[in-house]
């Protein structure tokens, strides 16, 4: 089956937003198998989005259209597909009721936003309990507009509100399932996490595996710092689908090994480390220059971190290197800040004062002024100290300021991944 | 003029990339006044590409394609685009050399990320220096895919790389002032960016304003924490131009008065905060708690703001907080963690035990769990020091974790802002 995606929305057009919404239902369509060819974005226009739909209808077989269903004048999605399908819009009860509930709600909430409730709930809204005749309504637990599947001729058409807030809840609850139900077939998808090794350096090592791909299915998906493979597998049920994944995933694991940080489709790089800290019951401390919170910021990501993380030092100048983590005046004057004797200085430091188990400490230079021929940009120092061993690691990154300093928190945890995965302490 | 944008890359159906590119373009199009009806995305595929093309051909004056200019098999947009024109693909000498020292410069790089470059020098790579007869070629200072321009019947045809990094400086330096030189006006912009006040109570104060709007435009973009609104005047010439703009942004001011914090589009919020801070030649330390670094993290976005900012604490504990800055025991058993008092210790501390002139401290609620019916999710006291005198801000945040987090280093940085334009120490 075929999909097409259609956004439609003149802040779109205009680059006010990034279609964020796109880029995630077009995951969720590759994890169902269904082949998606076309996206496109067009703006509150009546007659280029009938032109759109009607283009669309001809050539997919599934229509994923989001924004345009809210309460203003401009938003003309539902009444557009309609037309186009031929069906009348019908006052939905419930959809009435749930509109009515939802701004009870919304008043009786605290808020530094305020809005006069009165004001919101105008006649508009009611246009939101409209549903084109003889749709499915799909409840909206976060807004006022509901989303709807209309199922006409064999093709299907799902509409659906544009903030991803309200959109990606009732994907989840309601959209996923129901493509899942058209599919004749079980998916079984793993999420391979790659870190502390280069992006295309990561891709070449399967390179082989992604251009022989057939069932699973091999996506890579670049981040700074990191690399995703999304492995999908496609059975007739689910033991047959984790039979055919399964060989896969050893053979990425046999490839990378412990570069390897989860398979997990949800898990994050700061979780896995949170997770291995809290199973030995050890602390952490941050000690950072460059990257100057960057990386203990990511650290509390993880809710319930308290315990394990509780103190890290922004050093971003030599003074509160000596100051708050005891770094000695002649390290600095003799190896400089970007140093890894600094740098082992700044995790021993900050463990030592602290009285922590485990210590992460970064000092580099992340541009874009700063570098010399002997140290250039992108240069980082990145120490580790677990209960009295401490590994430096020296890096050379490329790209912005930005990126730097990200590739460098990343590898930064990865470091104190792998030191707590070999530690038998 | 008409513009359509044409994204080409099956990476963007499967959703393994988000579509940063359609949004900078629509921006830059937005800017010079062009009409963006369509934004279509479409795979590797010849096929659909053409059929595609032909119809962007057929209503649109511009077409602005990105991707699938590279050296692979699957990258097919320029044979794609030759053949619809119906023009023929010739060998480009100057293409040639600059993809042999675009080589030779990368070979001679340090790399965390080495590939050999033998390697990466294959035959296909000189399918790159292949032009549409006519074309004009763009050079690509950041990578060995030139992009084209090629004018075709009153039609303007126009080829970029997918890569943003050498996708953008080909548009800032080549493109733009390409199709500018297409328009007989000339256009003016500014962004104003307000902070500290809710985003539907921003819109709504100049709704009028953005509904009445004929030139100058306005468009709003909002942000996490702030929202920006970018106001263009076009006329016969620049003079024109600003006398028409002047008055839009001063009923601006008007209305969000020292909300705005500037009306630049490259200033950003900590660069506005960090040159008052310079101005005056204040130091500047932080006290973080939920925000655990973030805030620190995005001063030191700014290149250079050593001696201005130098050191900060995350104290995510109530012990790291009583040890590192001082806050009173009492006050943490009496108010709590998450407490005006606690904040106004935090900053008072954190400044007095640094010596610093002024100081920021966040300790809030970020979620999902730890929230009472007293002191609820999204509950942040802020507090800013400035030589002897402290503010205390209690706000009361929406959404995710990371947005709560997000919005109140934002307030933070607008807080200080705020105390250094109106101190007259």
């Amino acid at each position: 089956m075929t999909v097409e995606l259609i956004s439609v929305g003149t802040e779109l057009l205009l680059g006010n937003i990034v279609n964020t919404n796109a880029n995630y239902l077009s995951k969720k369509c590759a994890i169902l198998g269904l082949s998606l060819f076309y996206q496109i974005t067009v703006g509150d226009n009546k007659d280029r989005l009938e032109s759109v739909l009607s283009q669309a209808l001809s050539r997919s077989d599934i229509l994923i259209i989001t924004g345009g269903l809210g309460p203003t004048q401009d938003d003309i999605t539902k009444e557009t597909v309609a037309k186009v399908l031929k069906r009348e819009l019908i006052l939905d009860e419930e959809s009435k009721q749930r509109i009515k509930n939802y701004f009870y709600q919304f008043h009786s909430k605290k808020s530094t936003d305020d809005k006069d409730p009165v004001e919101i709930i105008s006649e508009n809204n009611w246009k939101q309990a409209l549903k084109i005749d003889g749709s499915i309504v799909i409840d909206n637990h976060n807004g006022t507009a509901p989303g709807y599947i209309v199922e006409d001729s064999g093709k299907v058409v799902i509409l659906l509100p544009g903030p991803p807030n309200e959109l990606i809840p009732m994907v989840e609850d309601a959209i996923f399932p129901y493509l899942k139900k058209l599919q004749d077939k079980v998916f079984v998808t793993k999420m391979v996490k790659v870190c502390g090794i280069g992006e295309s350096r990561a891709e070449t090592k399967v390179l082989d595996l992604i251009e022989g791909q057939g069932n699973p299915t091999i996506a890579p998906y670049a981040k700074s710092g990191e690399v995703h493979f999304r492995i999908t597998a496609s059975a007739e049920n689910q033991e047959e689908a984790e039979r055919l994944i399964e060989p896969v995933i050893e053979e990425f694991y046999h490839r990378f090994g412990d570069n390897i940080y989860t398979i997990s489709e949800e898990e994050t790089l700061e979780e896995v480390v949170v997770k291995l800290l809290k199973k030995k019951q050890y602390s952490l401390v941050t000690a950072e220059s460059c990257t100057a919170g960057l990386l203990s910021a990511r650290l509390v990501n993880v809710p319930g971190i308290s315990g394990i993380f509780n103190e890290g030092f922004t050093t971003y100048s030599n003074q509160a290197k000596v100051k708050h983590l005891g770094v000695k005046e002649e390290t600095l004057e003799k190896y400089g800040a970007v140093s890894p004797q600094t740098a082992k200085e700044m995790a021993e430091g900050a463990a030592l004062r602290t009285n922590s188990d485990t210590a992460l400490a970064i000092t580099g230079i992340a541009g874009p002024g700063g570098g010399t021929e002997e140290k250039p940009v992108g240069l980082v120092y990145i120490s580790c100290y677990v209960r009295g061993e401490t590994l430096v690691k020296e890096c050379y990154f490329k790209g912005s300021r930005q990126k730097v300093r990200e590739q460098s928190v990343i590898n930064a945890l990865d470091l104190l991944r792998r030191s707590l995965l070999n530690s038998d302490y």
